[in-house]
C-alpha cells in the first residue's frame, strides 16, 4: 500500500474524515470478507462518489476498534487522484452527502483536505477510551444497554482508581494484551481515571489515554479493574503484572460493548509529519497488524 | 376489570412496580394482538413467576406511551391473588427474578407491595416528559441515534423556552393533541423548560410536567417548539392555540424516538387514596381510552 504523506509528492490529495459510530452491528471497524464492518460501509458510501477504488483510497485509521466497539471520535484519512477530486463538485459539503449514503449509526462529521504531513493513524500522538459499567441493579438503564455494561455487585471506584495509576508509564502490557504477530505490547500510559459519571452517580467510567493500545488492552484492565473494585484481586498485582511476560488468567477480558474511542489526539499541524516519521521508526514491527482498539 | 384500591377489599393484594425501557422495538406500551409491547412482555414475564391471568393481573400504567416512545421511569400496579403470592417463594428479589425472564430492553427496578389506596395511574398527581433534539450535524452522535431527533439546522433555545411558558397552566390543549373519543384534552401543565444539556452544549431537551398528557401532546409541542426555534412560527401562536377549538395543523407531531417518560409523581403515602378519587372524579370521560403518553 502507498503511503503517500505530502499529496504534492504523489499526486495524491489527503482528505481527513472525522466520525462516530454505534458498533453495535458491526463486526469491528475493519473491513472483512462477509463481516459487516463499519470501514466496509465508509468504503461503500466513499466509491458511490468517486467511483470504486481498488486500493481502498488508502484508507488508514486512528484506532482498529474490535467487534461491538463503539467510537464517539474516529478519525480515518484517505487519498484522493485529481480525477476523482474532480466528482466532488461543490453541491454540498462531503460530510452530508456521506451521511445520506450511510446508516444512521454511522455518522460523518467532516471531511476536509488533511494538512502536509498528516497521517491519521502515524501521526496521532494518543487515543482516548471509555469503559462505562453500572453496578447498581436500578442503574439498568434499558436506553444505555448497548453501550453499558451491568454489573451486579457495587464496586469500589475510590480502590479501582488507585489501583490503576500503577499502569502509568512505559510499560511491557503483555499480561493485559491478546498477542499478535509482529505487534509490540510496550505502551505509554498516560492517565487512567476511574469515577463516578458526574450526572448519574451509579454509572462507573473508566477512561484511558495511551500513545496506543495492544489487542484487548483496554477490556482486560478493564476487567481487572473490576475485580480489584469488587475485592477480588489485590490491587498491588496490576503493578506486579507489569514484568509479566505473557497474558494473565486472573481476570476476564470484558465484554466489548461499554467501550468507546472518545479521542485521537494529534500534535500541531507543523508536527504531523515529524510524529508520523517518529511513529512509524517506533512501531516497524507493528506494521503487519495495525493498532488495535 | 375490578379495581381494588385497598387489597384487604377485594382478598387481592396490589403490587407497585417501578420500570423502564427502550422503545425503539416496540409498538408502545400496551398489549395489542399481533404487535409487539412492553406490557405484553411484562405480563410474559409475570405469568412466568404467577401463572396465567384472565385479566392481566389487572395491571395498570401511570404513563401509556406511544410506540418508540422510552421510559426511564414508569410505574404500574398490578393485584395478586393469595394463591397467586404463594408462588413467589423467598429465594431471591422479585425484580430480579423478572429481569432474568425479560430482554435487556426492559428492566424492572423493583417490584414492591404498594401503600394502601395505591393507584399506578390514578394516584399519580404528574408525569414528567423529556424530548431531546440534536441541532448541530456534529451532535449526531450515532450512540444516541435512536434517543434524540436530529434536525439540520440551528435551534433558539431561548426564544423557544420563552414561547413555552405560555403553555403553563390548565388550559384545553385540544389544538396540541390528537382527539380520542371520551378523552378530555383539558390538562394542568406545570412546567416547561427546553435548555442545552449540561454536558453536551449541541443537545437540547425540552422538559414538560403535566397532571397527564392528551395524545401526541408532547411530540405536537415540540414541533411547534421546534418550528418557533427556527423561526417559522411566531411564538405568541402557541399561547393563542389554547383558544382553539380543533387541532391545529401549522406544526407537525415530532417523531417519537426522542421522546422519554422520566418521572410519574406520587403523593404522600396518605394521600394515594384520596388523590386516586380526585383523579378519577376529574376523569370519568377517560375511563374507556385511558391517559396516554
Amino acid at each position: 500500500m502507498k503511503q503517500p504523506v505530502d499529496p504534492k509528492v504523489d499526486g495524491l490529495f489527503r482528505y481527513r474524515i472525522d466520525l462516530a459510530y454505534d458498533g453495535t452491528d458491526f463486526n469491528g471497524w475493519a473491513k472483512q470478507p462477509g463481516q459487516p464492518s463499519v470501514q466496509a460501509e465508509v468504503l461503500r458510501a466513499l466509491a458511490t462518489i468517486f467511483g470504486d477504488s481498488k486500493t481502498d483510497f488508502d484508507m488508514r485509521v486512528a484506532g482498529r476498534t474490535d467487534a461491538g466497539v463503539h467510537a464517539e471520535h474516529q478519525v480515518v484519512h484517505i487519498d484522493l487522484s485529481a480525477s476523482q477530486l474532480r466528482r466532488i463538485g461543490r453541491s454540498r459539503e462531503l460530510a452530508d452527502r456521506l451521511n445520506t449514503l450511510l446508516p444512521k449509526s454511522i455518522r460523518i462529521h467532516s471531511m476536509q483536505p488533511a494538512a502536509a504531513g498528516f497521517d491519521a493513524r502515524f501521526s496521532a500522538t494518543s487515543r482516548r477510551y471509555r469503559y462505562r459499567i453500572a453496578d447498581r441493579p436500578t442503574a439498568q438503564n434499558p436506553l444505555q444497554a448497548r453501550y453499558v455494561l451491568w454489573v451486579r455487585y457495587p464496586l469500589d471506584e475510590a480502590k479501582m482508581h488507585q489501583a490503576a495509576q500503577q499502569l502509568i508509564g512505559l510499560h511491557n502490557f503483555v499480561a493485559y494484551c491478546k498477542p499478535r504477530a509482529g505487534s509490540t505490547t510496550i505502551r505509554q500510559v498516560r492517565e487512567i481515571t476511574v469515577s463516578r459519571n458526574k450526572q448519574h452517580a451509579d454509572m462507573l467510567e473508566i477512561e484511558l489515554e495511551a500513545d496506543a493500545f495492544c489487542h484487548n488492552m483496554v477490556r482486560a484492565i478493564t476487567g481487572a479493574l473490576i475485580k480489584v473494585g469488587v475485592g477480588d484481586l489485590e490491587p498491588e498485582r496490576l503493578g506486579e503484572l507489569l514484568n509479566a511476560t505473557k497474558r494473565a488468567g486472573e481476570f476476564k477480558v470484558v465484554q466489548p460493548h461499554g467501550l468507546t474511542l472518545i479521542e485521537v489526539n494529534y500534535p500541531a499541524e507543523s508536527e504531523f509529519a515529524a510524529q508520523a516519521d517518529k511513529t512509524r521508526k517506533m512501531r516497524t514491527l507493528d506494521e503487519k497488524e495495525g493498532l488495535t482498539e
